[in-house]
């Protein structure tokens, strides 16, 4: 349904990591090889942390590969934490507040897949939402309520243990509206320190998720590649699909898993729904 | 904050209506006399009923003064049920779904003024409407919601009681919110038969209302002003603001009133809201 | 590159025509089969001639298959001449005023293809356009600047030979850049009344086009099918691609011909550049 | 018809410059002062000098009060050179390719007036373009033509010459077509390093232009005002309006000068079209 991906490293330049590769997340607008569909042209978002606290969120609903403005920023940004998201709308309104990433304060949160049924527990969940948070819910997306539901459930504290409650609530609504596989899911969140990933989906057949390689490894294994030269050797991407066909460069993330990437340290861990 | 007006009678071409007046509300969305702003340039909105049962909606974002498509769209459509909205937001993202008129089935709605303090009663508001409407909601604005409430509590039967009962009930809600003057409206709704329009605020001091007098006396008055001759004799206007300066063609509506307009008559009679 | 269609017969509701057939160009935008280009999500243009002299002309930069103002117009507009494209930029800016069709007072003008080295040629095709056209160019495409050649040729005299001369120049402006192959085309152009469409390329390999088979055929051949019952005798399709897989509805227009439709009449014959 | 601003001096966060001042450049999109349109809603556009030798350019045609992505990028980016403008369309397309700032290499070029009878002069005009330049135009306006006349008559070399070439070269061609009174302008241009501004009319009633006072003045004049210690004491402001009201922060460029502002230096002296 849609595409992302996560970088944490030293600063490189947006354009880099968005348009340099064969495989780019631009690319993948239009050609895309892993995902549900082959189109991701419902709009894009790029979030990024630069000098501040709170990270810049650029959305639009153009196709990722036409829009000039984009093309501009990522010529002149540069970042160290950088999270991008090209969408395939399952129905929902194309329109800026329902482009990816969603951000709360220093918190971006993007998703690929869907709740199934939506809207029959939408309401539901809706209420579930911490009252002070809901009036900043902008869009009518499954994604930006999963969010919320996120951060109703500790996000800021500790991301993996919301995470999973968030999905156990869910789960608990649909499965009162008889609804068989709720939820499908890859997910990224960050405060700009550290990254979560996930990787689940009710049924247990999750849309794709790959983790890059230690640079270091990479780099003694291809000396004559100059785009691993520019990279730190805490450089990591959390990725839909992979940005290249570089051999030894992805590992997949196993099914209901979630990856914590701090620095360059990366570690996967078992995922799994608590129910509430 | 926005402007708006309401047309019924014989089916006129929507240039006519939105582009030739020496005030028109094209005119309005860069120089709004008695608005509340002087541009009202976030967006805008027509609905026309056609030859099908349901109306069509046609909603940008882009001010309504430089909008191409929306001026081949009016030169080519003809309808005699017309309502047409331009925007300024009071804060809520600047999107088509924000845009009025709403629609729900063959129903359209659109407003002027705000819910003041709307952040701290969303929640409840949200809550109150119908759940099996809730998911249909596609905006975050005070106007929509406002919309489903009013569907909630019968417009699609008794129009006039449904929109007190909505104004009594958000007032109520405001009032444990301790917001002083939450309400401040004018308001437009149609099945595509019959116009209803109301002017109400908590303060006591209304956005500006205005219906066009009988045509047939106009004409009377102006026997050579050609524009007269083209409109049949049932021909009416509800309208933020007059479209011109033929005197003694606007009555003011009101403060505290509603108006319905149904073929050539129209009714005004008091308004007030209804606690729940 | 682009996908197009040109209908005339009775008059259509456009969704018929754009929404509901199985391959319809909506579903062309995210799959076409024969394109160029897979995906056709740079912008889109409708053209239909409604009760008034000129036709209205609705042009976006959204991809066809998620703007909700073509759905609502097509659901509301009915027409018994329509044009519609898709387009897949070849490099020029994605804006209104490079979306086809083109209108130059009554006239439609659609193209699918490129003018190959087109930046080295476009001053002096601009030069060869009769100067007073120079100045309602709008946009920056070589169709575009194809469309006032043709018209400076005599395009609302004798379309089929306008075209051919308009060909013979850019051909004859492109050998002396040194170009080998300058023309690759599909294009269709009308007055409201009648159809031309042509097929050509300077290197022998144009792209595919198709006009559909007499409708009194089909419908002896396909007695229940519902859809050939609602057209009339005279309804006649050019398109880039079939739109559903009727066998025996479609025609291929051959290599270098010119189809001129005209009521129930096609006529189909050869078509070759006139060198100036 | 527009608004602008050009700022020099040490980075700047964007959104101090466009976004805090009490008139500021957003702030005048609704309500200029001094503009001969009040409301600047068609489209804008900041040209920022980052890292890289190319500076940045960001164009929409949202009426930059209501555009986000134009908010987070001022909140992350800063700049030591940026130019910004807001347009009034005075009839042609409201596209990106017709927002100001308009770029070629380092260069940025934005026009507050306009050409008047340009339809009549758009192609001798576009004819004197140097031909190696001709296809870079993208967009439709007189202000761009205007940009590549002044590259022609040789911009990058020694700008007042060519600017006053460009204008001498305007107002002979209208002569020839009798129009009285063909340029009003006031235009801003940069290669990054020197800012030359240039204010002038054939009717010698040019819009208005003023240029910012020494900051060290300023400062020791209003020892309070916190924004004036984040400045470097070469900041300069070349602006259409006066961006707040401190007592003495403005001086008015006089009617028919040049500015020139090279680091801390600023110099005004007359300009004159050079006829041909």
């Amino acid at each position: 349904m849609c595409r992302w991906l996560a970088y944490s490293g030293s600063p490189v330049l947006l354009e880099d990591l968005l348009y340099k590769p064969r495989n780019s997340l631009v690319v993948q607008g239009q050609h895309s090889h892993l995902g549900a569909t082959t189109t991701n042209g419902d709009g894009f978002g790029v979030g990024w942390y630069g000098t501040r606290e709170t990270p810049g969120v650029f959305r639009s609903t153009d196709p990722v590969w036409n829009d000039r403005n984009l093309r501009e920023l990522c010529a002149q940004a540069s970042a160290g934490r950088v999270f991008a998201h090209i969408r395939a709308s399952t129905g929902s309104a194309v329109q800026q507040t329902n482009c990816h990433p969603f951000r709360h304060g220093r918190w971006l949160w993007m998703h690929n897949g869907a709740l199934a049924g939506f809207r029959e527990i939408k309401r539901e969940l809706a209420l579930a939402v911490e009252p002070a948070l809901f009036p900043d819910i902008e869009g009518s997306t499954d994604s930006e309520l999963f969010f919320y539901l996120a951060l109703t459930f500790g996000l800021e504290d500790d991301p993996h243990t919301a995470v999973a409650r968030a999905v156990g609530y869910i789960e608990e609504v649909a499965r009162r509206h008889e609804i068989e596989f709720p939820v499908q899911m890859t997910v990224a969140t960050t405060d700009g320190d550290t990254t979560w990933a996930f990787r689940y989906s009710s049924e247990g057949r999750s849309r794709s998720l790959f983790r890059s390689t230690d640079v270091s490894t990479l780099r003694h294994q291809y000396p004559d590649n100059p785009v691993l030269h520019d990279l730190s050797d805490d450089a990591r991407l959390v990725v839909s699909e992979p940005l290249g066909d570089l051999r030894g460069a992805w590992h997949e993330v196993p099914e209901a898993s979630g990856v914590v990437v701090h620095g360059a340290e990366d570690e996967v861990r078992p995922f799994a729904p608590q129910a509430p």
